[in-house]
């Protein structure tokens, strides 16, 4: 539903204006700034900006305008003529408009800008006469027909540049300045004649015909292919819009005292504090971007380093230069950040056409923070809040060199950040090898299991044409830091042939790839990499960060390798540690097997006690790393098929290996399969029917607890946690078992340890019941991807077909495996947080999901009141400045 | 957790009571009735009852006794003696008493009766000398010593069988009659022996350890394994415990004045108004149930009809006979149902040992329901709630004949009611085949699929060794009303040898097996049946049950033979009519595949508008057969690799029929190969990708409802159901096409049609976004199946490998895709009732789940306050009494 507000065109210029900078949903980011830099004094020209809620309206009633609209319009147009001193479509003193889209932020695929505005056969000559230019004046019409016919009425862009081509050959010429004001004219009547054979129509004369065309390309281009992929890539709603900006024209190229240019308040690649900029005399903005001639720096220091004969408009004008300088820094003081400024200079007089927060890399992003808190500009607080958490994923990894030529083979999902070239390789045992022979490889594999965690490891990087961001590869990959494109489908790999078909051409086995496991793209060849440096802004800015920051940070770590990264990036303990994994080393993954074959419990207990000491040094291991911090160990969570082989050939051979019939091995993994497994037997559900196994883990972890207690003199505080459960009683029945066990453990030792026994809350019904659990369960440790894929019905693994429809059909807002469904999944979470407490005051709340390293997510479990979340080692630095940053936005509200 | 009244024993006996028959829970069936005929004025022997709270507390407590226990105890047992006329443990006259097990219900596998407790080598002289009778006294302690061994001691019932049969061989007599006093005694001397070897005690003297074992022995038996089982079966909570009961003994074998018998006081198995019991002069209970002498009839009546040369009791003692019937009176008319009752006659004075309202088949149930009304002992409502509704599935099917040997092979889980005999068959186009021929087959399958429709239909009867009561299989034989027997894991079918092993035998397609579905047995050969037949009773009965009910019930049905069955049994419209089954139709599931094999949307639709005439007939049919009644069609649902085929060689003939590339078939099977199928591309999730679906079959489903319309002049009430949503905006688009779709038709047929959109919610996210979605919902039915699966996270397609423990260990009461899981699954479809209610008022709610059909869940939705139920035909009637039922359940609290 579309709700309209009274006022629908928002007027600025000549130091007032109706709208301001905080009214960006409203006005789109570029009208809200000319409104508010009109409000500071600056030189704006005057203008009125169409607000988003008429696009919305525009698309909500069949592409019709409310009513008012008009009449709005032409007041407004009214003003600006007269502040800008000119009447639209007077053939005497006619005023140009440019008319341009803006939306709430930032976003490419929308409407290019159209520029003069009001420029006819009739009004032409007026402007001639108003500049006394002849050759200006043709050269702004045919600019005019050029832009409108391509931006507006969808004729080729290339066309236009053909007649031009054609007339500059006809004539010798090679530059547009060579031609004089009779050959516009004449290039003008082609381009009309291009336009009515395009468009069946004559190019339209009447200025108001033009100007609402305009306006309804700008309405148009909102929903324009590019633009809702960019919304969809940028989780960018659709019932946004965009708004349009109308505003009269200043001109760059009226002479050697005109000019045009951009400039950044500070360096956007180093946040340095130093102007940086370029300008072009004498030209029209277009020309600066179209880089046919090279533009001027603008500060004197900036010419010398780069060594530039141009001169400087420091140089060139110097009182213009002071007057710009003068601006920014009214700027910076007034929006507390770096812009990013678009400026003309006609005859000598300086007009502000935009300004906006300047784009900028991580690196700069943090530089600029700390150093505006030095400057005394903003607070730590609000340069804590100025980061994009996710932006740091930047200084984390390798990335790709900016400079480097990029040769895309493909484009998968963006799975675990990071860059990464290697040689392929299609098999993980092979990947080992060859890592073991100091090789650099990319595994490359339809899809991984868990019997590929070697080849994993051995990877720089691993590529799968199968499978989401949450795809067994996916979270392998984070969880390890190394960087992953998942589900590039256009790619298909023959492991027979050992080839893989992408990009059109065949790679085989040994041919080097590099992946960006930060974009998603599949490149050729070994591309150069700049490697991460962690300079003292983040350190300082992460230190700001910890100290308003409420929720702890922990991590997900199954070895004590991730756990020391983890501590390393300041993770505040482990807040799930998957025993699984452990059980497919290589050394146990037998023990495993028999374990799993074994016809009676006492042939079970058997292969259970070989794996005890194996498990118990795990443990060992990760509770070393993690000496005095909180570990959250899961119980054994899959379904058992996933430890047995399913080709019949390696059925085969694990048979043979075991010593026990193949028939035996076939018929259990046929016993073990089941049609959905992710709602199989599994989690609480292996400990209720095997419970010798929860019995071994629980023992393993004990007897390690005590055992680094005794060696480092200081225990681990340990979690152990049941995942799966649905029912209290469920819990009752293994933490039963867990604590018969810890007891018989601790008097064996002759020591005791502290230990909760708690329950991850991942299932619906769980999240119901969190009350009855609450009763037995010491803490809960909310899983939310197995409560998302069971709250949505939706499984991960299976997802890929529809759900890139489904958000780019706004069905979803984001990927609701990537940010939490806070309104639907969202309410889970929050009844199982408040049932949770209701039933036990204070119990400790955690979230291991994939979403615990998500800062929308995070912002959400803020709300909630978590204690904690935990995520991959490489995404600590990541939630602890979210985590800071959801603090502050609830102390700010 | 245990809470302890502050009475642990109810005192009974003498015309006075602690209790009464409302305190069942408290003192168990039998205890209760005991106390409540002793305040009638019945003449009931003194005793009293240990509450069924004691046995809790002991469960909990390790085993132990609650404090001031053994003082009651004592103080009662006084009390008894008093009024009983002796003392127990006394040498001179000694009280000696009878220890019995009772809970709430009656329950097999509880402990078995002792009697006689109190006599040891001194009280046995008292009872001799105070009955006069020396041979009395020492059979009846011989008596004891056996049944206290076997019972509470545990010593084998046969070991002292095989002392009796030594001594009667080796005195060369046959009967125990021709035994004397100091036969007796030497046996009791042997037997004491016995008891001492087996369990290396002494048998016990002292007459308290005698009485306390028996009462611990009551207590653990609550947990046999016997009695477990059956609570599993029964759904019966672990808690409840059961009571015991003490009571002084009666002997009705003192001699010929003495008797024991037992009654109904109207025929169980046909309800008719006439006594029905039997009795034996000069003998104690346990030699009626033993059946080593026959009994002799009650009435006159009965003995002439049965041609019985032995005298009824009422020729042998008229005055007990005379007392008897007056107190058959007394009890039907106090508690106002048939009674089950057992009495001894001591030396001509009757006594009353039990009285509980009669077991009795389903056409008796009925008979004595309405009778009662016409007698003016109970209410209609009164009747209609005496009926247990599943009862009536014995009126509705087929079932084996009582009189039947029966051969069991294996007994699978009973997925079907009614009872089918036929010849083995293992594949579906075979069983076609053989049905046309005339033949009677059971289909055997390790599982079906939905290929297996065709089969399914043709036979008498289904049975799969794997699959639960919700498989494929069972669903779909329920909805088809035909007897299936699901998951008898212990056959193994040999498709390819076309045998399959059960009861350690090998059977051959072509053998006859008869199944049950009522029970889950699979029976050797053609076993009789017994055909149902629906007698006036349930006519009477059912109408009054329609009278009060408030919810409608409706059917779930997919061909026109299925609605008319089930407009027969009384449903009221259609609440889930599933398009998917007609898709696999043997003419058109290969345009089925056609569509899903094509490469573009005009390819899809090409093939859809093949299917298109097809689908449209089916609603024909279904809506003639619903004239005027609401019908709920489901859009498609399943995945579509259902309808493909999975095998190599299927695959490769689908692909030369279809006259394209194996490869490419293959490519397709494995591009929809989904993990989790059940969470997969599905539903709703099929229409907003493949939208070319839904759009024909809202062509079809609203051209079948005009043509109807035109043919019958009645239009049916067209709901059409968008499966599987968890957003309105998925809603919104589909719903927008049907209602394009549906504008058009119409406007095509000069003829317009009501009919709404809405949707199922079977998704968590849907319950808890209930609110948004019936923003477009014109209507919510709740599929409690995939809710369930969902919320719980288990896929019933797996759950048997856990879910039996999960019951038997109480961690869920029943199984949750039976009876819905009213605490945890109730939670989401009362959110999403009171939900879409609070949008939408008045907004219609039905389920259509497989809960639809259950009782136990009916009363909980009535709780909800749905509109309607909808379930499987043949479970129609059975669904409407459950909802008079819960109507008036409502009522009276």
């Amino acid at each position: 539903m579309t709700v309209l507000s009274d006022k629908l065109v928002y007027r600025f210029g000549d130091g007032r204006a109706d709208g301001s900078a905080d009214m960006k949903n409203l006005l789109g980011g570029k009208g809200a700034n000319l409104a508010e830099m009109s409000r500071l004094g600056l030189p704006v020209p005057p203008g009125f900006t169409i607000t988003t809620e008429v696009c919305s309206w525009y698309n909500a009633n069949g592409k019709t305008y409310p009513e008012g609209l008009r009449e709005e319009v032409e007041a407004a147009l009214k003003e600006v003529g007269e502040k800008a001193g000119g009447v639209f479509g007077d053939p005497e003193n006619p005023l140009l408009v440019s008319v341009r889209s803006g939306a709430r932020v930032s976003m490419p695929g929308m409407m290019d800008t159209v520029l003069n505005l009001g420029l006819n056969d009739e009004t032409v000559k007026g402007l001639m006469k108003r500049t006394d230019d002849e050759r200006f004046a043709y050269d702004s019409y045919r600019r005019f027909i050029q832009m409108y016919g391509d931006v507006v009425l969808g004729v080729e862009h290339h066309l236009f540049e053909d007649i031009l081509e054609d007339f500059k050959q006809s004539k010798g010429v090679e530059l547009d300045t060579e031609l004089d004001a009779a050959d516009w004219r004449d290039i003008i009547g082609r381009y009309k004649e291009l336009v009515e054979e395009e468009t069946g129509k004559p190019f339209p004369q009447d200025v108001h015909e033009q100007l609402w065309g305009a306006i309804t390309a700008v309405f148009e281009s909102w929903n324009s292919p590019r633009a809702i992929t960019y919304r969809r890539l940028h989780d960018i709603p659709g019932d946004w819009g965009t708004a349009v900006n109308v505003q009269s024209m200043v001109f760059g190229n009226m002479g050697d005292d005109s000019a045009t240019g951009v400039a950044f308040t500070r360096n956007p690649s180093t946040g340095e504090r130093k102007i940086y900029g370029e300008f072009l005399v004498n030209a029209q903005g277009e020309d600066v971007v179209a880089g046919i001639r090279t533009p001027q720096p603008l500060t004197e220091e900036a010419r010398r380093e780069a060594g530039n004969p141009l001169p400087s408009l420091e140089s060139l004008m110097p009182e213009v230069f002071r007057e710009l300088v003068d601006i920014f820094h009214k700027l910076e003081a007034h929006y507390r950040d770096m812009q990013d400024v678009e400026f003309t200079i006609q005859n000598g007089k300086l007009w502000i056409l935009q300004t906006r927060a300047g784009k900028r890399t991580a690196k700069a992003a943090l530089k600029i923070a700390v150093d505006m808190v030095d400057e005394g500009l903003i607070t730590r607080e609000e340069a804590v809040l100025r980061i994009e958490p996710s932006a740091l994923d930047q200084l984390l990894h390798p990335t790709i060199d900016p400079a480097a030529e990029r040769h895309v083979l493909a484009t998968g999902l963006p799975a675990s950040p990071g860059a990464a070239s290697g040689e392929i390789v299609f098999d993980s045992d092979e990947a080992e090898r060859l890592n073991g022979l100091g090789h650099k490889v990319i595994l490359v594999r339809v899809e991984t299991s868990p019997e590929d965690i070697h080849g994993m490891h051995a990877a720089q990087g691993i590529l799968t044409t199968r499978g989401g961001m949450t795809s067994h590869a996916a979270v392998v990959a984070r969880g390890m830091g190394t960087p992953c494109v998942s589900g590039a489908g256009t790619i298909s790999v023959d492991y027979k042939a050992g080839t893989m078909t992408a990009g059109g051409g065949v790679l085989k086995a040994g041919d080097w790839i590099t992946i960006d496991g930060s974009t998603g793209e599949v490149l050729k060849g070994r591309v150069p990499m700049v490697q991460p440096e962690l300079s003292g802004d983040f350190a300082t800015l992460m230190e700001w960060a910890d100290s308003v920051r409420r929720m702890k940070v922990r991590t997900n770590a199954d070895t004590p390798h991730d756990a020391k990264t983890a501590r390393e990036f300041g993770a505040e303990g482990i807040g799930l540690c998957r025993t699984e994994h452990m059980f497919f080393e290589a050394d146990r993954i037998m023990a495993v097997r028999q374990m799993i074959l074994a016809e009676t419990e006492e042939e079970r207990r058997r292969a259970l006690d070989r794996l005890l000491p194996m498990q118990r040094n795990d443990f060992i291991g990760i509770f070393t790393e993690m000496a005095g911090l909180p570990v959250t160990i899961r119980l054994l969570d899959p379904p058992l098929h996933e430890f047995l082989p399913q080709e019949e050939a390696d059925i085969a051979e694990l048979a043979e290996v075991m010593g026990v019939d193949t028939d035996k091995v076939r018929r259990r993994v046929d016993e073990l399969h089941e049609f959905n497994p992710m709602l199989g037997h599994r989690g609480v559900r292996l400990g209720i029917t095997y419970p010798e196994i929860p019995e071994m883990q629980a023992r393993a972890i004990l007897e390690a607890a005590i055992e680094v207690k005794h060696r480092s003199g200081e225990a681990p505080l340990v979690e152990i946690m049941v995942p799966l459960v649905l029912a209290r009683k469920e819990l009752d029945i293994v933490a039963e078992r867990i604590h018969a066990v810890a007891e018989q453990v601790m008097n064996e030792a002759g020591e005791r340890i502290d230990y909760m026994v708690g329950t991850m809350i991942e299932l619906p019904r769980a999240a119901l019941m969190a009350n009855r659990i609450a009763e037995t369960a010491q803490f809960f440790s909310f899983g939310t991807n197995d409560l998302t894929q069971t709250a949505l019905g939706i499984s991960r693994d299976d997802a890929a077909k529809f759900l890139g429809e489904y958000i780019s059909r706004g069905i979803f807002e984001t990927d609701p495996f990537v940010s939490i469904d806070a309104e639907g999944v969202g309410q889970l979470v929050r009844m199982g947080a408040e049932r949770g407490r209701a039933t036990r005051e204070g119990i400790k709340l955690g979230v291991c999901g994939e979403h615990g390293g998500d800062p929308a997510s995070i912002d959400f479990f803020e709300d909630v009141g978590l204690d904690y979340v935990s995520c991959s080692p490489f995404r600590v630095p990541i939630a602890r400045l979210a985590a800071a940053q959801a603090t502050l936005r609830r102390r700010a509200s």
